[in-house]
């Protein structure tokens, strides 16, 4: 029979896949022998069980947990339903992977109207046992009976009001048993039924409420942002009672081994006195400083530093940990590793390198490339910011800085995100509802919640910049308005937000570039050292080119030279060049075009200095280059002077059904031979102008798109060929140069070794790959990725991550068959998946020489670069 | 050294691609013993390194052709040149394959003003000397010095009109010194030098003109349109010229061993007497039946038909032979396969199979399967016919009826045939310049020439109707009349053609479908014995699926269910369910849409009897079925009774960027289950219905379309067969079923063998599979693949033949991992390559289970497949 149900001291952190995180790392501390609660935990195994067998909690599971409960009863020596001296038990949810703010919680199970007058009888006092009474219905309802939280909420404030007190501790046991009351009247109008009162029901109740609450919606958002399989359930963790809450000796707390924002070796922690588990996350009542336990309870904050450094030894990493210490004795709830910011975590890794904890191998292993991108994203403009008008001081819960207009609700962030607006959402606090705002968002700012808040941790996990618990903002999410004494600000008015410092300003305030810090350099040495994957970037002007080496890259793999076309003196030329009715007109203005486009390989050339350079000839088919409104033909018609129906004309016939199989990369050249040789002469004279006046040795790699027939590719490289002959001669040197193509027509994929006669580079274009090879359109694809991806047809968006078993497949047959012909075939990627750490992993293990990303995923390729070679050496 | 010039006698038909079709026949008839000139081949080889080497005749050729010449005059014992007895050959092309008025012949070359004047004085006649340097000086002024032949005809129409003569040989010696001088001086004009007097520079300047004429555009148009590759390059034949001009015991004329129109076991031709070469098939004096012969030159005729009979069994097919009469002295100057209609070509294999001149599969193989298709084309109802009002008689040139307004010019075709017309094109004679113009129309009708005229042999290639040599009409092309006796016809007047009979009709004639013949039956019977795929065809309503059983279809193997809601009282219920805001108004318009759904199955199934039938799900994306211009929105929202700005919203946002790739066939059923859910209703109730009520058992296999991930495949099959199961248990019966995918996502061929776990049946759709290998948007492409083509890029349009290096590499992918799953999954091809001969046989290569093509292309399927199994068995 299969073992569905662990003891704590059955487990250990290796079973963590069936246990959890959450279950193996209490099994893990109660085998280290650290003073954690006993209990036992069911496993995600038996999660996936329950939904094959249709929702249903099957005979077998049930005996198991009866089975279980039985012998913790008996290690307790008191018993669920007991009148006299109950167990009372939580019950808490616990993914294999972390999922912050997505935990079911429930506390103090075992309660009921009968055990509840007998615990207030045993323990002497009743106004902790009807407080936690309160929180179990509470915690019930939302998880099992989903009743909304508020309408317990309501009645809580109601209370407080009317007894005028602030604070929830200040209620008496009166208040609190007229809450049960209350309380119950709400389950009873809500579900039709009453509270139930047999602890084991509630038991069993929770137990699936908890593996319910896996496919939960908010659940599934979450682990689709963050790219985590639907199908690996979560384990439940049934643990006995220890009170936060039992008086002024008691408490309950959240620290981290280090300083998760900018990871500074020092406990870094917060706590509630009087309180119960999630009150201090929650953002109820602003928690204190941990040290501030140091003069309230010095002995169990003194166990509590040594616990927390034993379990950053025995993890070897930074520990997120939950504690409460009851009636003065410390209690182990959770131990994980914590979250973090990119900048504390370079910190951290580099720390423990240095006090010998960790290897290098390991710090480079141990960081998300995709968080390096908080760190590349810009900071206020110092200068800007002395003038700036400081509204007030929140939490620095997540570093970054952004100015945008506010919006109060998810939803109206999630429409201005798609006008195009920058936001920031402002709320009282945050929940897993708002996560679709926030995803909008480019800061977030809440008033209440500390640096463990939901919001906090949701940022730091996006990258985002949060300012939490500003309290003395007044927010009125429903008025659209936030006030500070007399300012006011409302719906789209500018904020900025400082997530480094909690400042919080009224405008936009300019904002610079991150300088990347001796760490970050430190580790970026170490990755370098062990990367086999070339890193270069997509860039097309000078600008971009000098930002991509300064972080890191080592050539250009990608340079659009439709995008020189954009600009504004040069889109008329360009114009002028598709509405030629002679060859004789189209080479005119392609004249015009060429002194512009050469200035501007001169200048990418300039600012790569030695460094290769890749260069795609135009891709766009030519109707992207005119207007399609009737309105905007017009206006061009009479600025340039031809007339409208001759306009209009080509205008129609070049529109097509399918751009994206159309008329467009290497086919142009076919049509239009003229322009591709006005690119290769533009690209070969600026290369052999540096090196006859400046003396510069650059290595143009002319790249040829969209080819997918042998003939292509050798018809466009005779012409380049041709052209660069006249070059030379016109300048009496020869530069060396490379004249490659782009793999991405699946049909190239196949033919590869033909290609590769004439080739001496592929370059993989997986965005059109993908879209071919997926008979996806990215540009409509939207709408049916995101149902296909709700519906768990596509697990990843295959546009952000390579299709390994796809597309992946077509490229190892590229690269295969190319290297038959041509062994030493230089091989690359410029889709944007170069710069997604899985798709570059990818690229390693296929055997790539490089990857070509953005100039602001540099960084993190080189990174996700070294992670590959360390995985797969 | 590389031997580039074969003497005659060298040669065999083995070298039919180093010789050409032409000189490789005359090679084996002096090889058997038939009256040949004596002469030699200058290879196709030749031709080819020609062009390589930049249209330059080198060195090395030049020498071996002056060897051979060398060789050849000793053996006359005359010199090319010789004042006093000269040589005079021949020179004409002759490709490997045969192009049919793409020849260039150059006749008499040698002769000048100083051997024509030797060669009067030898031959005792002048006159025909001089009539053969006319001839000369124009066709070599046409082949060589490209001067427009008219200019020539011109001079030589009015030197007949001054001396009132009708026929050229009524011109004396004068007249033909006269037009030689006339003909001498429009030379001078048009090159500014003067004719070549100098036979070694007339020849080499013949054999370079012939090359050069391989790669002119209008033999590039005719290789295009018959799938000749461009690369083959063309043979010159040089030849000792014999005469049929000498006088009235000398002639030329054309024969074919069998009727090339009916196929009939009879000598069939035409003859000129006193005439040379090209006289006869240009169409310029009305030739005379080949058995009028027999009276004047018994002798000859009685040779000429023992040649005939003998050439026949020698090839082992029906030839078409060239001859002349040199003062009595027949000889052969060629013999070719012949041209056949596709009824003739039946007729003879069936006739020669009886004969035992030939095997079965040697007929089999004989027939080009694409022929088929003029028997399967319509005649003219008899009734009809009856009532018809007769024009004109002219020459039953190629078998069809047809009807269509009148055109004068190819140019005025074309365009009339893009706007939707039905062309009759109407021509004195047709040229090589008239092609695109044939192409475009139904019929041609010709005043001039006989069966063999340009006009009658270009018509039967591509399978049209032609009445040719309709003498008693006059045309006049420029000012676009049509007259006889006081009847006249404009441009854009209909007539109608029997090629069959050879009759001109005006107006409309409705038109019948094609009755297949006995040998058509016995030889589809002889196919269908030798053939291993199934032949199944694409049908989407009763009355096709009638046809395609008729013509032989073993099933459906593809039913396109969206054609269905098309139709008048449909396509309204299909824009409301489109337009439903709702699940529940979507399905109040499926439950409307199930019952005519359900009709159209039971329809289809009847039928097709006990067949299998493939039913496609839904397919194309739902803006298909709405307007996209605003007066149509504005038209339809009145109509349907909804907001014109919703209803134009609802096409806004079903608008996409690429339909193609857009959300279309299986992913409209992730968005709208409901849809399938109702088509597969409807499937299933049709069968389950025809069990129930007529005891027909129906085995329906339903395919899902688009699948590119094994998921999609997944969710729709549980799906469908949850519907299924409904069905089943509302009938309290059940029916077998399949349920399959189509192949036509790149990504499909790679996870195959996924897919193939739940799917019992592949079919391959090769029109969307070639568009994603290729990259090609079907409706797009055209432009660029013409151009493709001209520049030899493409050889053949991928959408029209299967592109077995890209697209059939992955179709052998998807069967081989498919296979690896599920051993005995069923294969199909459902795209428009399933009617190609060429992808016919490829499918028989993989090993596919059937094909399926329009009911038309049924029978040219069935041969096809015939020919495969017979090749690759």
């Amino acid at each position: 029979m299969k073992k569905y149900v662990y003891a704590f001291h059955e487990g250990s952190t290796d079973l963590k896949p069936l246990l959890g995180g959450k279950g193996s790392n209490l099994a893990e501390m109660t085998r280290i022998g650290l003073p954690v609660p006993g209990g036992y935990t069911v496993t995600t195994e038996a999660c996936i069980e329950y939904y094959e067998k249709g929702n249903i909690i099957w005979d077998e599971l049930r005996h198991q947990i009866e089975e279980k409960q039985l012998e913790l009863e008996k290690m307790m020596e008191k018993t669920l339903g007991d009148i006299k001296n109950p167990l009372l038990v939580s019950v808490r949810s616990g993914a294999a992977v972390s999922m912050p703010g997505m935990m079911d919680t429930i506390l103090n199970l075992g309660l009921n109207d009968e055990t509840a007058k007998g615990m207030a009888e045993i323990t002497k006092n009743p106004r902790f046992v009807f407080d936690s009474y309160r929180r179990l219905i509470q915690m019930f309802s939302d998880v099992v009976l989903e009743i909304p939280k508020y309408k317990f909420d309501n009645l809580l404030e109601t209370k407080k009001r009317e007894k005028e007190v602030k604070s929830d501790t200040d209620l008496t046991e009166e208040d609190l048993r007229e809450l049960v009351e209350a309380f119950k009247k709400v389950v009873k109008k809500e579900t039709g039924k009453e509270f139930p009162q047999n602890p084991k029901d509630q038991l069993m109740m929770a137990v699936e409420a908890v593996f319910r609450s896996w496919n939960n919606p908010r659940a599934r958002v979450y682990r689709d942002l963050n790219d985590i399989s639907h199908t690996m359930g979560t384990a439940v963790n049934i643990q006995v009672m220890v009170f936060g809450n039992t008086g002024e000796d008691s408490g309950t707390g959240v620290a981290f081994t280090r300083n998760p924002s900018t990871g500074e070796n020092k406990l870094y922690g917060e706590f509630l006195m009087n309180a119960q588990g999630e009150d201090v996350v929650a953002g109820i009542r602003t928690p204190r400083d941990i040290e501030e336990l140091k003069e309230i309870l010095p002995e169990a904050y003194e166990q509590f530093c040594e616990v927390a450094k034993s379990l950053e030894i025995h993890y070897r990493d930074m520990q997120d940990i939950e504690f409460t210490i009851d009636s003065g004795t410390l209690y182990m709830l959770q131990t994980r590793t914590g979250k973090r910011t990119a900048n504390a975590a370079i910190q951290i890794v580099v720390d423990m390198v240095k006090e010998e904890l960790i290897t290098k191998e390991e710090a480079i292993l141990r960081l998300n490339p995709n968080d390096l991108d908080q760190l590349l994203h810009p900071t206020f403009n110092e200068k800007a910011l002395n003038d700036a008008s400081f509204i007030t001081n929140g939490l620095p819960a997540s570093s970054g800085a952004a100015s945008g207009k506010i919006y109060f609700s998810p939803e109206d962030a999630v429409k201005a995100k798609a006008d195009g607006e920058s936001v920031i959402l402002v709320r009282n606090e945050t929940s897993p509802e708002d996560i679709e705002g926030m995803v909008a968002s480019v800061g977030i700012l809440t008033a209440k919640g500390g640096m463990t808040s939901h919001a906090a941790v949701v940022a730091r996990g996006m990258g985002k910049c949060c300012v939490s618990g500003a309290g003395e903002l007044n927010i009125n999410e429903s008025e659209k308005v936030m006030s500070i004494d007399d300012q006011h600000f409302g719906e789209g008015d500018f904020i900025s937000l400082d997530g480094n410092t909690g400042h919080v300003y009224a405008g936009q305030i300019e904002t610079q570039d991150a300088s990347l810090g001796g760490e970050f350099l430190t580790l970026m040495k170490w990755a370098d050292s062990v990367r086999k994957l070339k890193v270069r970037t997509n860039a097309d002007t000078p600008k971009d080119s000098a930002k991509a080496v300064e972080f890191g890259a080592e050539g250009i793999g990608l340079c659009r030279t439709e995008h020189m076309f954009f600009e504004d003196n040069r889109i008329s030329v360009m114009r002028r060049m598709i509405l030629s009715r002679s060859i004789e007109d189209r080479k005119k203005a392609l004249d015009k075009l060429m002194p512009m486009q050469k200035e501007d390989f001169i200048g990418i050339f300039k600012a790569m200095g030695s460094r290769p350079v890749t260069i795609r000839l135009l891709d766009p088919p030519l109707h992207e280059f005119l207007p399609s409104e009737k309105a905007d033909i017009e206006k061009l018609a009479l600025e340039m002077e031809v007339p409208y129906s001759r306009l209009k004309e080509t205008v129609f016939e070049l529109k097509e059904v399918n751009p994206m199989l159309g008329h467009r990369g290497c086919r142009l050249a076919v049509t239009y031979p003229e322009i591709y040789e006005m690119q290769v002469r533009a690209i070969m004279e600026a290369a052999a102008e540096l090196k006859q006046k400046e003396n510069q040795e650059v290595i143009p790699e002319i790249m040829i798109p969209l080819v997918g027939e042998v003939k292509e590719f050798d018809y466009v490289k005779e012409l380049a060929e041709n052209v660069i002959e006249e070059v030379f001669e016109d300048y009496g040197i020869t530069v060396p140069y490379l004249i490659g193509t782009m793999i991405e027509i699946p049909r190239a994929t196949i033919i590869a070794d033909e290609i590769a006669k004439g080739a001496e580079f592929f370059s993989f274009g997986t965005n059109d790959l993908t879209q071919m090879t997926y008979g996806f359109s990215r540009d409509d694809a939207g709408r049916f990725i995101k149902e296909y991806r709700e519906k768990g047809i596509l697990e990843k968006d295959p546009f952000q991550q390579i299709d390994r078993k796809g597309v992946g497949e077509l490229m190892k047959m590229a690269i295969e068959r190319g290297q038959q012909t041509r062994k030493d075939i230089k091989l690359g990627i410029c889709g944007e998946h170069g710069g997604e750490p899985n798709s570059v992993e990818f690229c390693h293990i296929i055997g790539l020489d490089y990857v070509s990303c953005s100039p602001f995923r540099v960084p993190i390729a080189r990174l996700a670069a070294a992670q590959a070679a360390l995985r797969y050496s």
